[in-house]
């Protein structure tokens, strides 16, 4: 794409209303514009990185055996009555009455809708297991309404429902999204760290949410140093398998939010445990029947009784996880986008447009970058040196092709390390060849 | 993915509330179900369907130079009072407040909002021209919502909207649209004609409903012989050249609905008009500064003078387009999906799940497809034979693979094209390759 062409309105000046880095960030990157309070737009840049991001979530989903579908962004209020949510939720449920006077609401969640749906399909225990999940816009009324993307009220958010017979399958499925929610983050260059969290009225230890570590995140977390050297990616995961060792390998080590945290009592040695900040971007949570009964969403069981699933459920902020990744990946010139998210991979500056050799070069590198596959984000436009490099810094594309009349005397381009800065010349072909080409 | 693990909820009756042949085969076939009047979820089978059009409605507004983004579902009523809109839209306009008691609304379309954000972000004449789209869902409060999703309350549409200096400018990107579509149509196996509409207080002629020719279609369409034989396809597009003439050759034809349609007036003689049914599932329309003005959108032009950008805007019913597809593909059995849109490419049966050697076979191929990267569902019930063709005929994959007994004993499987019925027997490495394995 060309820098020219694009719609990538950034800002020079820090916005007044960002209070948070990220916020800031994607003001000044051209990621987002707000439409009305909590409620954003999201232009061309930052749109690349949410689907690059739901991507990941995706692919990560399906490999754990779940299957995606669609459920709409307004349901009808009669299914929370059902369930006794529709007075319960409070004020940050949207109301809506449609032109017939029935009540519909904006779904912050879709444990009543799915369950709904489940009642009328499934019908035997032979059709269970399932996971089913979908990729959808939430609205949440919140109050103050804040951070960005961190706590908008209309937010995209991956939820996933599993539907076992017992709770021996509900902890299957459990643990299969214990172990997604891991390789999820860690794909996108993260570091998660699964805190166990209120499991509710049902107690048990089968409620946990994923913490990413950014030093500028909005809580404090208490963790045992040894979660940090522990790699998902580096593990083979058989979905089909039992996972409980693995995710026991997780739950071994203490780790706690500061709410939960007590100095006096933890059980790790001071020497042994690390404090840091985080975001929040993912919860797992089982729930058992407390749906299916309230809804009477039964199945025939083996001996032709009468069975009620289990249930849990897990989601994933999506759109939070833009801004929880310019969190943890930013330094004071701009985002550093990880390679798994970052809207395009290279930024190729031509620096002398009004330079027909180097335009020309420019213009043949970006050619054969695109022939070969790679995403490049090419700043054509008339502008001087320094502003260039500000830009493509802001932005925080992972490498930098810097292409001038100077480097091409000498027969080199520099390429440029967002992450690391580290700088190196190389022929146009090596740089073609470095990416890929 | 195994049919017996696959949430695929298919009927085995016609379902009393559905008037229409792709309502009924979306509710048969498990594509979708109901949650409220109008509002649908989409099952896995019809979500794969409705990402595959998506897709391909994507890479055809990139191709054509427009940029994706994301705009939200609510929007501040605000604008709409600055444009206007807020009065005069009525009650198929869905307005809600919120808990602060702002007036909000569900998108039905989003001229104002994108209107917004440019005069915001878009200062000069040299950032012009710009094509902003994105594929949002809908609201559309419809007294009598009905056929399924072809006249549903929350839909899945692909807007773009243009910024240009002046009316030439306006006219390149109308014209660029105008081919896209017709691309967009015919890579999903449809013969689409574009129809003249009403182009409102400006005038002129730039204004163009596609229509689908199906026979089960909503409404009567009359046109010109010659529009069946034209294939954009077969045509090399450049969109940076002048696509004028390439768009006369198709309004140079005559095309009209019949509520356009004047058999007394129609310029052409009978023997060269035809008359078919078709399903609108796309619009076109220029308007100029319609909005730019409002809303008081202006960029600074070459003198330094104010200008007010010429809009078109471009919408696609991609929700619509699934049952529109199936409108124009199906027959007595079933669903017949045209390759490209297909939930699945290949339909494997295992026509004896009880037999050992059957099963061995049915799974190693099923294997092999998918290593090659075809997406199969491999029907692995404990079922009939009968049962387990008819359901892959009222699905419509585009090929079936069935493996059995007697055909192993030969040596070969049978595989089926679904639209034109079509069989042959072939060994398993033969069916391999023949799907590109």
């Amino acid at each position: 794409m060309r820098l020219s062409r694009y719609f990538l309105p950034t800002l020079k000046e820090d916005p007044a209303e960002a209070e948070v880095v990220s916020h800031r960030l994607m003001l000044r990157a051209g990621l987002i514009r707000q439409s009305a309070a909590g409620i954003y737009s999201w232009l061309p840049f930052g749109y690349r990185a949410l689907r690059n991001i739901e991507q990941i979530v995706r692919e990560e989903q399906d490999l754990a055996g779940a299957q995606e579908m669609l459920m709409p962004t307004l349901q009808p209020a009669e299914l929370w009555r059902e369930s006794g949510r529709y007075e319960d939720y409070g004020k940050e449920l949207l109301r809506i009455e449609d032109r017939r006077d029935r009540d519909l609401l904006y779904g912050p969640t879709n444990e009543e809708l799915i369950t709904d749906i489940f009642r009328h399909t499934v019908r035997s225990h032979k059709d269970l297991p399932k996971m089913l999940y979908h990729i959808q816009w939430k609205f949440r009324d919140e109050m103050r309404p804040r951070f960005g993307v961190v706590r908008g009220r209309e937010f995209l958010m991956k939820d996933n429902y599993s539907f076992d017979l017992d709770r021996a399958g509900a902890r299957r499925s459990y643990n299969a999204m214990f172990i997604a929610y891991l390789r999820t983050f860690a794909r996108m260059g993260l570091k998660s760290i699964p805190m166990q969290a209120d499991s509710g009225p049902i107690g048990g230890d089968m409620s946990h949410e994923f913490i990413i570590l950014a030093q500028t995140g909005e809580s404090e977390v208490f963790y045992q140093r040894e979660l940090e050297d522990l790699d998902i990616l580096g593990e083979t995961v058989d979905y089909a398998a039992d996972l409980q060792p693995l995710v026991d390998r997780w739950t071994g080590y203490y780790a706690a939010t500061d709410e939960k945290h007590d100095p006096e009592a933890c059980p790790v040695p001071a020497a042994e445990l690390r404090s840091g900040r985080g975001i929040e971007v993912g919860h797992i949570f089982y729930f058992g029947t407390k749906y299916t009964k309230s809804m009477k969403a039964a199945v025939q069981g083996p001996d032709g009784e009468a069975m009620f699933p289990e249930m849990g459920s897990y989601g994933i902020g999506i759109s939070r996880l833009v801004a929880a990744i310019i969190e943890a990946c930013h330094d004071e010139a701009g985002i550093i986008w990880p390679d798994s998210v970052a809207p395009y991979q290279v930024g190729l500056i031509n620096l002398r447009v009004d330079d027909g050799e180097c335009t020309a070069a420019a213009d043949k590198l970006y050619a054969a970058l695109t022939v070969a596959g790679v995403s490049v984000l090419y700043d054509d436009r008339d502008e001087r040196a320094g502003a260039k490099f500000s830009t493509m810094d802001l932005i925080g594309l992972p490498w930098q092709v810097a292409v001038g009349p100077r480097g091409l005397k000498a027969g080199v381009v520099e390429v440029k390390n967002r992450a690391t800065g580290a700088r190196e010349e190389l022929a146009p072909e090596a740089a073609l060849a470095k990416f890929g080409g």
